[in-house]
């Protein structure tokens, strides 16, 4: 499995009708092979969008972990960041899920681009159930519950043209990493905003329709410098850089 | 082949007495089966730890591209950040390496810990060329020319007490992003540096020992907030507000 378990996380259909939880699968795999759970002991549990706590290992058997629960704590603060991201290879795809949901990022819209290769959308990484995993492992390490809401669009104009403010909402600043821009992100006073949304595009950018139609709905732009970067890496440097500047989230 | 080449980097041995240059392997074959470079075309091209400028294709024959060189323009301005880095993953050393290139990073030292396992020592990335196979994939990235400096040390107290000063200098910063710090980054006023190390322990984290061992050593801890991060987000997210918060380097 990749990633690391800070948190085994529990869901809904886990729970008995005593209140305790029963694993099975990777998770009950984990548990058994990977922390060597004995009963008695206690394991970092969250239930998926709701709280964090203990969980005491009444049994771990093969395929089967059964949890005494008890869910006390929220999880991390949110990021207050979504993200409009144009759809990276696949490799880098698995790479940039897990990461920005261990971000706490709330919202990503997975959007085709000019510059996106028709072929990722056949891609197996794209399917709802691998998101889903990629994301969890990504919740899993920064010990978070809250899964990150993803939409796929294969229409680029159309979503940005009719879809875009119902989705993001009216009170995110808009933001637009792109290379041509003169202003860097601190002259994008965004130390008031308390909500964010960033729209990165592919390896090779955002062709200039693409960023004039951005910029017609709101988006902001600001330069990265002069270093080109993956996807991969723009992401979680974009992602840091805007959490630490930015509002807290409310 | 991982990575998108944005400048085409030369050695020292690809240039001949007339001034030209002939590249031989990986970069013949990807000039010719990804660029597709016609005679007469102009393609960008800096040489290793030198200028950059246009290569123009006098001859892309399977396994030698000829290129006349103009090298002219400095590669981008370096982000003036060293990093000491517990040994991370071989998976995630595969992913730091090309991401540190592609910031600009200027030396990078791979230290054992003790959260390390032994068994990475072994891993082929850790070998010299398939280190600066990664390195010159970010450096293609990026458009940089200049080669970071790696160091591997295989044991930790011995680095930190007798090499560390030798190898940082006096001048840097030395930061440590270590939980349970109470300061943020914005708390330690980095603003004024501008040279800054990074001390990025291994998933888990640094042990108390080793923590304080760099704290004793003018390390200064600060939290990265209550999220977890997997290494090779750790490091983009850290280097992006590490460079966005630091004064330009000299």
């Amino acid at each position: 499995m990749e990633g690391t378990v800070n948190l085994l996380l529990l869901f809904d259909e886990d729970f008995q009708p005593d209140g305790t939880a029963r694993l099975t699968g990777r998770r009950a795999q984990h548990a058994r092979e990977v922390l060597k759970a004995e009963p008695g002991e206690s394991l970092r549990v969250g239930r998926l969008n709701g709280l964090t706590g203990t969980g005491e290992v009444l049994e771990n058997a093969p395929g089967l972990l059964h949890l005494r629960v008890e869910l006390t704590d929220p999880p991390p603060p949110r990021a207050g960041v979504d993200l409009l991201l144009a759809i990276p290879r696949p490799k880098a795809l698995k790479k940039v899920l897990p990461a920005v949901a261990s971000l706490g990022v709330d919202r990503i819209v997975l959007v085709n681009a000019a510059r996106v290769e028709k072929s990722y959308f056949d891609s197996k990484v794209l399917n709802e159930a691998f998101v889903r995993e990629l994301l969890l492992q990504g919740l899993e390490q920064a010990r978070d519950t809250r899964m990150p809401e993803v939409l796929i669009r294969e229409r680029f104009r159309p979503f940005v043209e009719d879809e875009l403010d119902a989705v993001f909402g009216p009170e995110p600043l808009r933001l637009l990493p792109h290379p041509p821009a003169s202003l860097s992100l601190q002259a994008r006073d965004i130390t008031r905003a308390t909500r964010v949304v960033l729209a990165i595009g592919p390896d090779g950018g955002w062709v200039p329709f693409e960023a004039q139609l951005l910029e017609a709905h709101g988006f902001l732009p600001f330069s990265l410098g002069p270093r080109i970067l993956r996807v991969e890496t723009a992401v979680p440097v974009l992602l840091g850089q805007v959490t630490l500047l930015k509002a807290p989230a409310p």
